[in-house]
């Protein structure tokens, strides 16, 4: 049974505390936030809860295994390094950091301490997103030709922080799990439309080798909601959407073929293939049960986590370059050497 | 009664035909196109009409007033310009021709001969931009902040040019007509996913004055039809779906509201505002129909066309500096003053 | 402040004790139900909380002003009964009753008694009916023509009644609250199709005077869920699809106009109109949430509730007359004069 | 090659003169109608066809091997009759006929003479209903539990029949080509909102043997356009809507499972089942043109056609009881032992 400490209790931590607390594998031995609301509420709701305003005490707890991180992301760094520290085991909200050198100095310090160091890339731990991954690595797509996301609300506008950093970053962490390869540059274009404030609307396009692009479209200023992704393989293509409340992903038997030597130039070269489509039940977990559960058994066996800090780092490095772009209109900005092998 | 003469009866060709042929104010005198079978079936369709292989003999008949031109893009300067030369009236297919340079000498003749040059932006003549366009030019949206579109499907891979001159033309030509103002700077990127061809998949960001900015997305490998475009303002929201039946665009009145002159910077600055979605009838009369209508009125009454020469030539210069900057991975390729101003 | 006892703790119960713990007019001092497990639930959740398996105890409790019922419809009017001859005032689950004569006695009770019997209709208290209902009495459908309505999913197969209790009553509280008069007959098929189970799909007709026609479809084994009504008037009508995230109801300015006095039988006596459509912004409140707080002001000020025991019972009337006619394929049923005119 | 001759060219005639006249089997000799124009727009687009507004000329014509037939539905009998009696083939546009009693008349007449007559019963021929009436036949769904249709939209008002003679007999037909049983009895409702008019809005139920049930709504006065029919099977069920462009049939691998020995009435009876759902590709082929060469085929080889004078009767008796019915407000109509084998 794995002792856990929360630290944030603002809008993601009670997901994060409440399935914890529900978990089999741990419990929930303190929570810590700033505002006495808050923690007045954990208590109610679990009691037998330590509660504090002070995230040293949970630190300092000999009782907690295992730290939650789940604060405004200028924190997360320096939470994160002072738990592992500790000689505590990490989860930590996404973006794992605010850049990518405090993302290495956790990656560091995580394996100096050998200690599990997760990031909460909730996505990954969907039914759906599992299921993509299966099929790409399963070949069912053939080869990757495209991943394109849109992903678009009224949105919060966040202070600290553009939009890429806010919502491309779960694009980015499904892209880091799902597709073969890593990315190997970036160009990104956006604007705000608030005096003084972040970008608000913002274009990812991403290269990958194998003529591999993908492509991220996030916008805090849409007038409906959308959530569509669309990734096209050389044998099948698939349409993710997540405001499906049921067959959220569609698999089209559809595509091109291409003669490929063609006698001349003015022959037709493509020819098209239309079949059935295919939308298979997925798992119904809460996603955020399946991470938690993973979590612990991370740190029970010693094992590599799905999300580990190594595609935290990964996701950061391409938010860098994706701001570093935008600021540039386009610029094409190239990654360094991918962070880590395909797990 | 105006006389027509129309060149190309492959795929468009014969929607021109008709249109010409019902309407009011024209009828078609003559027709050419390579192919035999193609020429019979006009034939039989319309008895009376003169069939021609050779379009010097279209240009050579006096009793030709306007000739449209429905051919290969590569042939549509040296046919417009013979056309003109030869005292014509013209309209011609989008895009107007494969280059700046040609779509400008077409300009020039045109205004040397006095004759109504007109480009077929067809989508500038549906109900549903005529109504947006309205709207926008009306303020009803408050300032523009911007216009995202997303035109793809699984279509046919062009041998001669890339998605871009294919599909986003359609854009260009729509914002060219209802946005307040001209793009100044474009950055793409796009890959091809066949050997040797040309980019089948693409995005498009344009850069305007004032923070607006526009985006396109065209992909010709897509498992699913969508010609979906959002624009976005100060005071309203717009979602154009083309593929609607009947409710093609949704107007919501929604939006933020930002407090000027804030306090700190920790302090709320964006409010959200949702109310009622609006969603007008439109004409339902064809495009071609109309579009046909106002180029006989432009000939008979000597005024400019919503889509001139001007336009066309404005859209083909974005697809131009598009393609270079896609070449280069979404370098910023600025863009030359604006020929000509806001109709 | 009314404090309040809350019997049953199944499905539906836990909304009821949050939404009467979180108001600002009541506090919920006592729950009762048959399992331990949801007891202890009930009072972790809400330290203070009394806890008993026995609803003597709710009815003993002097502390006690109402006390809200849901349990199996089977149990309602003894439950509601006891409650009322002890002096609370009663929010019973839909149905109200197992049949309208124990409807019936209800409210004889709460009459005698001057006690406020509300029936838990939680559908008349969503933003979606109330708007509807304020459209339909405002005049703006013009005369109401018809009301369709389409309840179907894969759905809990119940025991002890067929689906017209179960599904239909939602759309029979809907009318009631909305449509200008009262049914006057209704004719209602449908089938079992597990042996010994009560019907799990149904079609009912209801008639009214002036030509108004209501239908409902509910079916617990349809491949997908839908909820969708159709509303037609004279001037105007309605879409209200339920599952909508935001736009749950959408006004079409469409119709019919007649000519009332044609001189011929072979003369078009009918013309087609077709205008806008329109989305209200509609409140966001829970529904349960505004029900509470109106019963709450109905026992303090003494008024009668917009669901009150008479609307109650007219829904299990039709309810019953339905059964009846099912179990003869279709046989008219009347209906008894209405109980109670439209408020 | 068969010889056509065609009468009426309103509304569906071109549809039939241009599947004719495109078909390799057939060609179309002459044509008839009441009005010039018609005939001089038909004489245009096919010149060598003989027009003519007297149907005996189309008799008498020794050059006709059949006629097809698309005028008003009191003319249908007659016309068909005469055809036969000429010793024609007959396609007679559905309704059938404007009562059983003329329907049968034709079948016999047809059967005398040894004349193929079939009924333009059009869904059945389209890829959809085709692949549905697979699936059934090949036990995909097993036992058939019901079949569910919606037929809604602004229509034209019709002024000689009302709503289930227009719109109705389109499910009826499918339902006779794909369901494995016949009809027992209907019990209908329905209303007019159009004084002295026919009911534009109709309700229909029909019973089966084995507790399959069908329902049929129809409206001419509905806001939005609704074509979609579950079916719901054992083991499968089917969403067949008819608007989508695609992925008009979804086949749902869902259902319930029942315990057939329970222990105990308050035992769990009903298990439920949620698997993937798959769209198959369905052919492209125009319905009209897969008739058109069915007829042709018919003709030639002498064999009786899929919709055959059989199911048009079919589909006219339970037409004119469910008129009956819904006269009666709901009273059920037993209908006659079925005419004619299961296919």
């Amino acid at each position: 049974m794995i002792s856990v400490g929360i630290i944030g209790l603002g809008y993601w931590g009670p997901n994060l505390l409440r399935n914890f607390a529900e978990s089999a594998g741990a419990r929930v031995t303190a929570v810590c936030d700033l505002r006495d609301d808050r923690l007045a509420a954990a208590a109610a709701r679990y009691p037998g809860i330590a509660t504090t305003k002070d995230a040293r005490d949970i630190f300092a707890n000999p009782a907690v295994d295992a730290v939650a991180i789940a604060t405004p992301v200028s924190t997360h760094a320096d939470l994160a390094l002072r738990a592992l520290q500790a000689g505590k085991h990490v989860l930590v909200e996404k973006p794992m950091a605010a850049s990518s050198a405090d993302a290495r100095r956790l990656i560091e310090e995580a394996a100096r301490r050998r200690r599990v160091l997760m990031v909460d890339h909730t996505f990954v731990y969907t039914g759906a997103v599992q299921k993509i991954a299966s099929l790409v690595s399963g070949g069912e797509l053939g080869n990757i030709y495209y991943y394109d996301s849109v992903r678009v609300n009224l949105g919060l506008f966040q202070h600290d922080v553009n939009v890429i950093w806010d919502l491309a970053v779960h694009d980015l962490s499904i892209m880091d799990h799902v597709l073969p390869s890593r990315p190997r540059a970036v160009s990104a274009t956006g604007v705000s439309h608030v005096a003084g404030g972040h970008e608000n609307i913002a274009y990812l396009t991403l290269f990958f080798d194998n003529n591999l692009i993908a492509h991220i479209h996030v916008n805090w200023l849409a007038p409906v909601k959308i959530r569509r992704t669309l990734i096209g393989g050389s044998q099948r293509m698939i349409v993710y959407d997540d405001l499906e409340p049921s067959e959220k992903i569609k698999i089209y038997d559809k595509g091109i073929t291409v003669n490929s030597q063609p006698d001349s130039v003015y022959q037709l070269l493509v020819g098209y293939r239309a079949g059935d489509m295919w939308a298979p039940q997925l798992t119904a977990t809460e996603a955020l049960r399946a991470e938690v559960a993973h979590f612990v058994e991370c740190i029970e066996r010693g094992t590599a986590p799905l999300t580990g800090g190594d595609s935290g780092l990964r996701v950061v490095q391409v938010v860098e370059a994706a701001s570093e772009s935008m600021a540039a209109r386009g610029r094409l900005i190239e990654l360094d050497a991918p962070a880590g092998a395909r797990p």
